[in-house]
This record gives C-alpha cells, structure tokens and sequence, in this order.
C-alpha cells in the first residue's frame, strides 16, 4: 500500500455514512476518461444526497461522452459554493485530472474499490467489489433513501460496465444480486446494455475494419498480431475513446495463445499489448521485450519500423513460449 | 396456440416432478443446430436425474460444437434402452432433427421456454423465463437433488447464452438472481463467459473481415448495409455456425437506423435481415419487398444482381422511412 498520506484510514460504512450525513452540501467528484463506474457511482450517489435534503453537484475533469446522457440527463445538480468534498471510484488523486487536481488536498471521504488506491482522504475502500457502484448501493442503504430508476440506472451501469457486462472474472454472486435489485425497480437495462455494449462509433467500425485485414498469424494462427499504424488511426477519424478495448481482439480469435496489439504512438514507435491465455505468459514475452505486466496482460514499448518490431515481437513470443511453433493439438485454448 | 396433439396440457412444476421421479430411465431431447439452453438445461436435468439413481442419456441429432466440451466432457451417460423420454428446449418436434425424429411421438414430458411450444406432450412451459435453464433449475430444486459444479456450469451456461450474457431485455431480476445461485456453487463463469462470448473462429473473423469492408453507408450513415456474397462466405471458409449474429452489425454501428444485412443464398437470391431500433419499423421496410417480421427484426428474399438487390432495399427503406433522408439531430437513437 502506498498512502499518499499515513494520517488516512479506512473507515467503514457507518462511519461513512455520518461523513455524509454530516455535511449538508457535496461536491462530488469523478475520475477523468469517466466511465461507467465513476459516472454511475458519482451520479447515484448525488442524487440520494439530494433526496435527504443536500445540495449537490457532480464534476469531472473531462466532457462527459454522449453515451451517458440518460444518466445526466435524469440528474439537476445545485448552484452553491461547496465545503465538502467526497471522490468516487478514484484510486489516485492524480486520476482527478487538470480541472480537479485543485480539490485534490480537499477530499474527506473516497469510496472506492481499487486495490491501488493510494489513501488520499477517508478511505471507504472495498477491494473486493467488481465496482464501486455495488458499493455506493451499500452506501444508499445504510443512509436510508429509497433507490429511484434513475438512481438504479445509474448504480446498475456502474456495475455492468466494470464487469463487463457480468462476463469478467470480477462477477461475483453478490454482484448478480445486487444487479437483480436494479431490476426489480424497473430499469431500462436493456437500452442500457446496448448503449454500453453494443453501439460502436463509425470511427471505431473503420479501425475494425482496417485492423482486421492487418492482423499478421504466425504458427496456424496460435499467435495473432494486430498493427494499429497512426495512418490507419487518422484514416479511420479515431478518438482516444474510440479504442478501448480493441487489444482484446487478436486473442478473441478461436486457437490463438498470443494475442498482440502494436499501436503506433508516435512515428516508429510502437506501444504493444500483449494478452494470453493458459498456454503462454505474456509477463515473460514482454519482458524479453523490456516491458512487464501480468501473466495474462502485459505491455512494452518497441520502436522501429513496423515490419521490424513485427519480427521483434515474434522473436520475443518464439523464445518465451517455444512449445507455440509445434503447438499440442487442443481445440480450446482459453 | 397451434396445438399438435390436443391430448397434450400445461403440466406443473410438481406434476412434471412426479413424471420424472416415475420414470427409472430417461432419454433426454435436444433440439438441432444445438445451442447453450438446450445442452446446457439437458446435461443438468440429466446429472440431476442420475443422481436419483435413473439411467440418463442425452442425445442431440447434430454434432455438438467443441465449444461445448466443458460441459459434455463432465457427463458420463448410461448404456441402456430407453423407455422414457422428455425433451428439453425443444419447442416443435420438427426441431429435434432428422436423427431424433423417430421419438417425437414417445416423448412424455416436454421443458420449455419458447412461447411457440406446439405441445407435443405433457408441457412444463415457463413463457416468462429467459431461459430454459432457469426452468431446469426450478425441477432441481423441486426434486431435491443439490446443486454440483457441473451441474451449476451446464444451468449458468443456459442462462447466459440465451440472455447474450445477462444482456438483452428478457433478462430479469429472477434471471440474476439464480445466477447468483450458480456463482455460489463456484463455477468457472469466465471461461465459459469466454468460450461463449468472446471467442470467434479464423473463419468468422475473415468473414467479418470482408464484411465490414462492404459496408454500404446511406443518409449520412443512418443506413447501413452488409453484404455477405456467396463468393465472401466461400472465400472466408466460413461454415453456418460461424454465421451467428453476424446480422446484427450494421445496426451495432452508432447513428444507424436501419440496418440490413443481404446475404447471398445461391447465385442471385439474397436472404434480408433488416435490424431496427425506435426511428424506423423493420417489418414495414420488409413489407414492401414481399417479406414481413417484427417492428424491430424483420426479413424477405429479394433476387437479383447484388447491386440492384441493394437499391431495391435502398428504395424500400426510404419509401418506409422518408425521415431518414435529412434525419432529426439525434445522437443515441437506440
């Protein structure tokens, strides 16, 4: 644990509770590149503060995406000069962004669920949750308020979104539950999900496109590796937001051990990512390649001309997993 | 309600119970072109069974996808000629297949979901259940048996591929709640998340390849259309079950009303999917070709040169739908 600062403790549901109930107007206070969780959180959490009698608002550093307008839209936050300060699913002060990075020193109360988080204020921290959302519920009932739909869309994309969708390995029984709560209000998960899940900007579609007729295979396709040139980027109009989560797809091809993503940040330099299942660890791939990272997700920095860090990559993946070349006959490799 | 045997009646939970606990050996029904509900809600009623002390068997009249193998690989069937027969998932006979045909008439007790069910049998038919599994679970618990891992893994495996994984807008509260159930047993839900969500064959992944390539956009991208020439899907290699969902594209890209996808049959002969959300009624487009549907998937058959066949439904789309042509400013139409 690395407290930002030792006088920082963690204080438990009551305790938080009294926080909040304590002050009678919050400033709440989101993560930058907002997400569903901060969003989701920060929103629900404002408005059961509302309905017990506070004035609130919600900010964020950075322009919330349109996607989440049926979560702003339902919400009308106060006009006031804040004096209490409370952040939501913000593991680092830093996360704040440059428009918040002020309040920073402010904060009396973080909730949060991010075993990185760096005890910045009174910590309300529980790692074990798959989002903070599920934990802002626990919040929403201890301070008594009645969940609305807007209060339950707003907990229940907290909750999909960080466990995608009830897919990830983070999906608890307890989430599923509590997700089952949100419904039992009547929300619109379905349009929801879609929005969360399903919908992809044009942009996004045309770097699909344009990555998948690039996608190198080596090995009768137990190694997949998918360039992202900055020509392909800006032909393809791509925001930053429009590429999340596309280093999951070389290895969501049926057969591949090594899935690898060469995003070229700047000329001739490429940020990789390297994702694996049983059969190789991607930690010891891109190590090789001086970066590091975890057995099933890991990254490096290579630079030189594509087709050189192509061959860079593939030597680092041929040492690190020798067995790959032969490969040993199963259907399933997950 | 198209009754195939008038005889046949809604039976309930206990009743189809008392069936089951009559019965010292089963054969249990799948339906063809197999899927997650139907093996999923057979493998547990037919583990449930055997652990009553019956001789179980499950049998499918088509090869059972290898994605499935967690599930199969964890029964061990009898050897035994049967003498009862109920089929799970199965809403006609017509769907059990050519090799399961012969048993249409001897099946005794029918488990379904689908609000199509002809009644072929003793029906124990939950309409409002997402999933046939869930219904399967209902049995479990009312026979007493408890729940094993294997067991939980076939009954979340049906939940969730028939909800696209706790996504689409048959998924309830009830839904949730008895996946939590399964969660609690301890099963390995990311793989199986996985296997039946994430992975995509080469093959499908080189149609999509080609197909997003051929994406036709209209009306500023409020129209998309998707060909899948017969010369796209020989060419990727791609086999029926690769095909899955592909459909759905072209309305997963934002801003997209209407969109369709044309997929060559034989030489000429194009088979329309037509995806719409709130701004346009699909069935209505569909109509006019000669097709029909619902008002948000609808479909016909149109033939002709690829070309013309596109500007058909071009101009069908715009006869149904004249907003499209200048829009009304949206950014979420869902």
């Amino acid at each position: 644990m690395n407290k930002i600062n030792p006088a920082c403790k963690d204080v438990d549901l009551a305790a938080a509770c009294e926080l909040l109930k304590a002050g009678d107007n919050w400033l709440i206070l989101t993560h930058q590149y907002p997400d569903g969780d901060t969003l989701g959180s920060a929103y629900a959490l404002g408005k059961a503060l509302q309905l017990l009698g506070k004035k609130v608002r919600v900010v964020c550093s950075d322009v919330i995406p349109g996607k989440y307008a049926y979560i702003t839209e339902a919400a009308k936050w106060d006009d006031f000069t804040p004096s209490h300060y409370c952040a939501v699913d913000v593991a680092d002060p830093r996360l704040l962004g440059e428009e918040l990075e002020a309040y920073a020193m402010l904060v009396e109360l973080c909730v949060d669920h991010h075993a990185s988080n760096t005890y910045y204020a009174e910590n309300l921290l529980y790692k074990d949750y798959a989002a903070t959302a599920m934990l802002v519920y626990e919040i929403i009932k201890e301070l008594g308020v009645e969940l609305t739909p807007a209060i339950a869309e707003a907990l229940y994309t907290g909750m999909a979104t960080d466990t995608g969708c009830f897919r990830y390995s983070n999906t608890d029984a307890l989430c599923h539950r509590m997700a089952a709560d949100m419904l039992d209000i009547g929300i619109r998960s379905d349009y929801i999900n879609r929005v969360m899940f399903d919908i992809k900007s044009r942009r996004r579609m045309e770097l699909e496109r344009m990555a998948l007729a690039a996608i190198h295979f080596e090995w009768d396709g137990r190694c997949a590796v998918m360039p992202l040139t900055v020509d392909m980027i800006k032909n393809s109009g791509a925001l930053e937001n429009d590429m999340e989560g596309l280093a999951s797809i070389p290895r969501e091809i049926e057969g591949v051990w090594v899935g690898a993503t060469l995003r070229e940040i700047d000329d001739n330099r490429f940020k990789i990512s390297m994702r694996t299942g049983s059969k190789a660890n991607a930690c010891d791939i891109c190590t090789l390649l001086g970066g590091g990272g975890h057995a099933a997700a890991a990254g490096c920095t290579v630079t030189g001309e594509l087709q050189d860090v192509l061959a860079r990559v593939l030597d680092a993946v041929k040492t690190a997993v020798p067995q790959i070349e032969a490969g040993d006959g199963d259907e399933y490799p997950v």
